[in-house]
């Protein structure tokens, strides 16, 4: 039996809070929210807070904020001494206040309060200042999840930027790559399949092995020609510099 | 009944091949092949020829060979008057020769030799110059696939340069996220529901509605965290180049 507060009420703090209900060895037992309306769906109301002096020490209280509050509502908290972790990719560990043992729980998956997730697959980054803290935050993690690593903050800084450029910057070049076929009078579905077979193929090759098109082969005439197809100057530039970086890894 | 020749023993050429003998309708009637060994595990070997005189006229003869070639072997063809369409999607219907009735067949799919695709779920994009040709190339597109787009030479070239940005450019981001991960020692598979579920959320949502991360938020702090623990220039200019176009079209 693991007991847990949560502190917020976004989207982590909402998905985390389904959750933990639908276990029956986390046993929830407050979550603090200064607007108790978006989060009175999910939870008995007699166990939601809005006042810090409320709330009480549990094995593990999991602060689930915004980024830049992360630091003043650890300070806020009314116990010493306890077990108090964040849940953000680009913030260390350093950032919660040390009058209590630190440590991160971060999810890494994009949450939107309208698509449903299944939690078991998300994987699930954790650290801790003390190793027998790292053992309870394991066992919680395990609970939720198939998928639990040991990240340190400065490997969790990495992954946040592998995942800019992997996912942010990958659906921005959905965006453009919809935008072309808008101006063309092309239906962007045509697109579909070969978007999802290309997030599929680096299961099994390496992004390296995986790549194909005009730069990967080189093809200068086929290059050109679509440069002077672009009239945007900004997708002229995207294209030119993303062919350039493609050829430096195959050159 | 549709007679069909196939110019060409390349991977597209290889799935069509395929393709078309599974099913009733569509008669493959000959191979050109200049190295039949390529083949030979597809179809009977009295169907392979490697002489361009011993070819017979079909209902549609399709030309499938690299881009540059499309012109010479279209004019090598020993008929005339016959419908021949290419496969290629960024080489216009004119490159064929003119002696023949010309049309297009382009398979919008990566072709790896080594992953079975489900050829019902690959988007066709036909063209012909004349009607009544179109009518039988609908046909044969309609056997083989369940996804049938009339598109024209100028909307063609325009979809190859959207794959180019939702495809190419996409995979060469995943080679850059993986970079930074494996540079930092964590394992890249963590990334992965990520990169499923950022190609999966534009199914139903657009990619404008999709986004997220810094650049969406204008979080001006992350960016500069992010730009000072990438070291090498490349990745920082990427970086720099595609978080200044998310915020022109989130502006």
């Amino acid at each position: 039996m693991i007991t847990v507060n949560i502190i917020g009420s976004g989207n982590v703090a909402q998905h985390l809070i389904s959750v933990f209900q639908q276990t029956e060895t986390i046993v929830l037992q407050q979550v603090f929210a200064r607007n108790s309306e978006s989060i009175a769906h999910l939870i008995a109301t007699d166990k939601i807070t809005s006042l810090y002096s409320n709330l009480k020490p549990a094995d593990i209280t999991i602060i689930s904020v915004t980024d830049g509050a992360i630091a003043e509502v650890s300070e806020q908290l009314p116990f010493e001494n306890q077990f108090v972790i964040h849940t953000s990719g680009s913030t260390g560990l350093e950032a919660l206040n040390n009058k209590n043992r630190r440590g991160v729980f971060y999810p890494l998956q994009t949450f939107s309060k309208t698509k449903k997730i299944d939690f078991k697959k998300v994987p699930l980054c954790l650290e801790s200042e003390n190793e027998s803290d790292y053992e309870i935050l394991e066992k919680l993690g395990k609970i939720v999840s198939d998928k639990v690593f040991k990240i340190n903050s400065e490997q969790r800084q990495s992954l946040h930027i592998a995942a800019v450029f992997s996912c942010n910057f990958v659906n921005h070049l959905y965006l453009l790559g919809k935008e072309i076929c808008d101006q063309n009078q092309v239906p962007f579905e045509i697109l579909m399949p070969l978007i999802q077979e290309t997030a599929d193929k680096i299961k099994t090759l390496s992004p390296l092995e995986a790549q194909t098109g005009p730069a990967k082969r080189n093809d200068q005439k086929t290059i050109e020609k679509h440069l002077s197809f672009l009239e945007d100057e900004n997708k002229k530039t995207i294209y030119e510099l993303l062919t350039q970086s493609i050829q430096k890894y195959n050159g």
